[in-house]
């Protein structure tokens, strides 16, 4: 499945790190492409949305409902 | 030696943990404190004022003459 994400917090290249890792702990052969500029992550994944989601706000950033 | 130094670029605490670590790369003795608020960094070590500006500078922040 593919995701759509708005996520809020993300200021710099290490942050852009920070939540392609979290997102791949839960899943180690996710896609994930963020771009900062708009606070979009695309993620591919065969986990749950949600899962991808907490993952992503576990590392301390905000995801749209 | 204390020194001061005004480094801009600083958005997160990545980047604190970034810039904190580019210095003790070159005095692993160094006392590092950042003040991401004020973009202030204050630094005591035996080390030049020059290559402790350095570092930070070849971490990819811009600091003040």
């Amino acid at each position: 499945m593919q995701y759509q994400f708005n996520v809020q917090g993300m200021t710099c290249g290490h942050c852009e790190r920070a939540v392609v890792h979290a997102v791949r702990e839960v899943d180690t052969d996710a896609l994930v492409k963020v771009d900062l500029a708009t606070a979009q992550v695309t993620v591919d994944s065969e986990k749950s949305r949600e899962a991808i989601a907490n993952a992503i706000r576990e590392e301390g950033y905000q995801v749209a409902a």
